[in-house]
């Protein structure tokens, strides 16, 4: 752990801005500040000004002026960090930000480490250790339902579920601290454990929501993974930058937009899409034809959804081949370039379907063997909107409407310590119905305890804390 | 022009930090601001909150939190803009800030145009236009040399020389209109012009001064052009890396740093160096080898200092050769590989030099035909550390020193008026020498004047405005 009595600086600001801003926290932070500070001849000094003002001025170098800058004050406790901080907005030049950041440290301040400030919010009680995890998802948050999902969580939405059952719990402990009571001084046998089963149970209920939330939360904060297959030139990169590029327009005039981040990531209706390995696929318009598809196979496994693309008509064979493989799965088979006259004969593939007009184009339920899929003809190079497919991916997604409400698990770390909390509140559940002693249900549930409290950061081991934060972008 | 009574809203700070800034202002600026904002429980609502103060709070849809921010509150006319004005520091999500302009633009305010704040803080007064161009400038400054000028020209350096040639202009004029009084009701020749004289010389050798420091501006501003030549396979791409890496270890911890921006350039010792056209120079290392010289002596003539680099001694005629092409260039020789064994002979580079030891190479001073050259032994690949070669360069860039109090002229818009307004003043001259009267005289003065002006924005045509402000980024 880092020494708080340390005054830490960053650029909490990506370079490349019309404005940066650097960070100060810690006792130091407004003397570190107010030495290469000079106010503007209307402003008071630094360390008059009131907690949440502004003050205008220069930064100086003792000799020469650095910037022009508006500084942040924030007293202890009322601040992010619950430290004296201050906050530096200068011009976006990486020699100015650079400027300042040197100037700091010959004040004494230190380069803060990725996720300080975070941390030290939390090492200070402003929050505990799940709502410090959910700042880096929000700050990673790319679509309404990771969003929503962040929002939640630092808002203490999950902390505060966490706290009702640590508070059964405790509850459960002096239930049974009151039959050892009894069974201490009467020695007699304490028949009547209904409440204790009835509250074991419902614990167990909401730690089974919330593990079982994780499906469905890891795959919003992931996205759903999904494989593009199909022979050698049916269009699979054609359909993808067609999806990719549908996307890209929401987020086009976004001013600097890394374009790593939300490659072969699409955001539908506020889901996030990911199709697996696709690099991989792309590769295999160079490959022998005969293997494309059985190469495509192999991602198929590791998706959620399949997309199937043809240009003809699957043989039967085909068809079972794919049932077989999508057994735990969503597909969805595309008929694309269907703008082009064909001689094939997709009338197989549609009878007995039913069949969602959706616009331009025409989506079917289409049941074969024990496998319902959807089946939908598009072109993904020329068709105006390929909304239809969109809307089917959504459906497959099968993901519910997320509020700030809902709390849901998205972090494998809450899900690991809730696993943990499940299989001992299991085992007292057992002891329960064996007729164990209160003595053996009381370690089981403080195993329960332990575990929840693990999640909030109570009992969090240093090393644990160090790899959470080091994920944090420097400045946050 | 845009009209002013809209109230402008942008991203100010790059995506992908901690932090994302967004900048509100105009008329409507605290209004919409405080439409999406909810105050914490403790801080009072943004239409009551002092200006230069921060509140913090929620931005909300009505729905659903987006995000908690702190909210900085500025009031015209002491902001930026000289107008209302909010920044709102929300987490560095892309999602977060695109969903908060969406929620701005719909409480009327729209996406401000490139430079659009520093053009409104220039219309409302708050700066002229050559301070507004240097804001610019400084966002862009990536070295002490570029950041000094720009923070003068910021500071308004520039703008007070400017102000007093233009009342030293006044100033004649006056002297003028007195002469045309005495010659209108007296009718008699006015004799003694010597005031005129001295005051029409001290002006010309002001403006002159002036444009001459555009040689310096310029270089320290786009870089000082330096041209590798040399045969292939003599070690430019080796030299050229080095010389980027040992640069881009000052910047190497900058988390960010556009790769793009600092390609190919250099700063050593405060100056920029700028490789001109190294990407042809890389491809010759794959082009015949006897037209490889050829080619880069093209290059050569734009620059203006030579680094040719030999594994074996030149010929007299190449001697000869090169120094008829760098008559007007510093030429500085880098026996390149000199730690390999070698039974080429240097003596005659050597013969007559002058040694500089520097450290761990060895320069010499050395004078061949009409050149005055510099010679220095090295291993690109293998040598510790390249200072000798590094400061070969700054002294062969024989920039003066610069300080935030020196004018230096940097930008070409200035340098064409300047240009205009010292050819006034010199007719100027011409006419006072040749006896011209006053009326002849104050038209040139006025011309004069009107280019004078044109710098700091007093008469500058909107077009013109436009164009300098669209290479702005926005959200400054």
């Amino acid at each position: 752990m880092n020494r708080v009595e340390d005054t830490i600086c960053a650029i909490a600001t990506a370079q490349g801005g019309a404005i940066g801003l650097i960070r100060v926290s810690g006792p130091d932070a407004i003397t570190a500040t107010s030495h290469i500070f000079k106010p503007s001849k209307a402003a008071k000094s630094l360390e008059d000004a009131k907690p949440y003002s502004l003050t205008f001025g220069q930064i100086t170098d003792g000799k020469e002026i650095v910037d022009e800058v508006l500084v942040s004050l924030f007293r202890a406790p009322h601040s992010y960090t619950g430290e004296d901080s201050t906050e530096i907005a200068c011009h976006g030049s990486s020699y100015i930000l650079q400027r300042v950041l040197q100037l700091l440290i010959q004040e004494g301040c230190r380069m803060a480490m990725p996720g300080e400030y975070t941390q030290r919010a939390y090492m200070n009680g402003k929050m505990d250790l799940s709502q410090a995890e959910a700042v880096a998802d929000l700050i990673a948050s790319t679509s309404a339902a990771t969003h929503r999902l962040a929002m939640s969580q630092m808002r203490g939405g999950f902390s505060k579920e966490l706290a009702q059952l640590r508070d059964q719990l405790l509850h459960f402990t002096s239930l049974i601290e009151l039959e050892l009571d009894f069974s201490d001084h009467e020695d007699i046998e304490f028949a009547d454990r209904s409440e204790l089963f009835r509250l074991a149970d419902h614990i167990e209920q909401v730690i089974t929501r919330l593990t079982d939330s994780f499906r469905v939360g890891n795959a919003l904060k992931k996205g759903i993974p999904v494989a593009i297959v199909g022979k050698t030139n049916v269009g699979k990169s054609t359909l993808l930058n067609r999806l990719l590029h549908e996307d890209r327009a929401i987020v086009s005039d976004i001013h600097g937009t890394t374009r790593d981040v939300i490659e072969d990531t699409i955001v539908i209706g506020g889901i996030t899409f990911r199709f697996i390995d696709t690099a991989g696929l792309r590769e295999t318009s160079d490959a022998i034809e005969q293997i494309g598809i059985q190469r495509a196979y192999q991602k198929l496994e590791e998706a959620q959804i399949g997309l199937w693309l043809i240009d003809t008509p699957p043989s039967e064979e085909e068809l079972h081949d794919m049932a077989s493989r999508c057994e735990d799965k969503k597909l969805i088979i595309v008929r694309n370039k269907a703008d082009k006259p064909s001689d094939a004969d997709f009338t197989f593939v549609k009878s007995q379907a039913t069949l969602n007009d959706t616009g331009a184009q025409r989506s079917f339920n289409f049941q074969f063997s024990t496998l319902n899929f959807q089946f939908i003809e598009l072109s993904a190079k020329f068709d105006p909107n390929i909304d239809a497919l969109q809307h089917l991916l959504v459906q497959a997604a099968e993901m519910p409407e997320v509020t700030q409400a809902d709390v849901i698990v998205t972090n494998v770390r809450h899900y690991e310590a809730l696993t943990h909390a499940l299989e001992a509140i299991q085992r007292v559940q057992q002891g329960l119905h064996d007729g164990l002693s209160g003595d053996f249900l009381s370690q089981d549930i403080r195993e329960c305890i332990y575990h929840l409290s693990d999640i909030v950061g109570e009992v969090t081991a240093d090393d644990v804390l160090q790899n959470i934060f080091k994920h944090f972008c420097v400045g946050k």
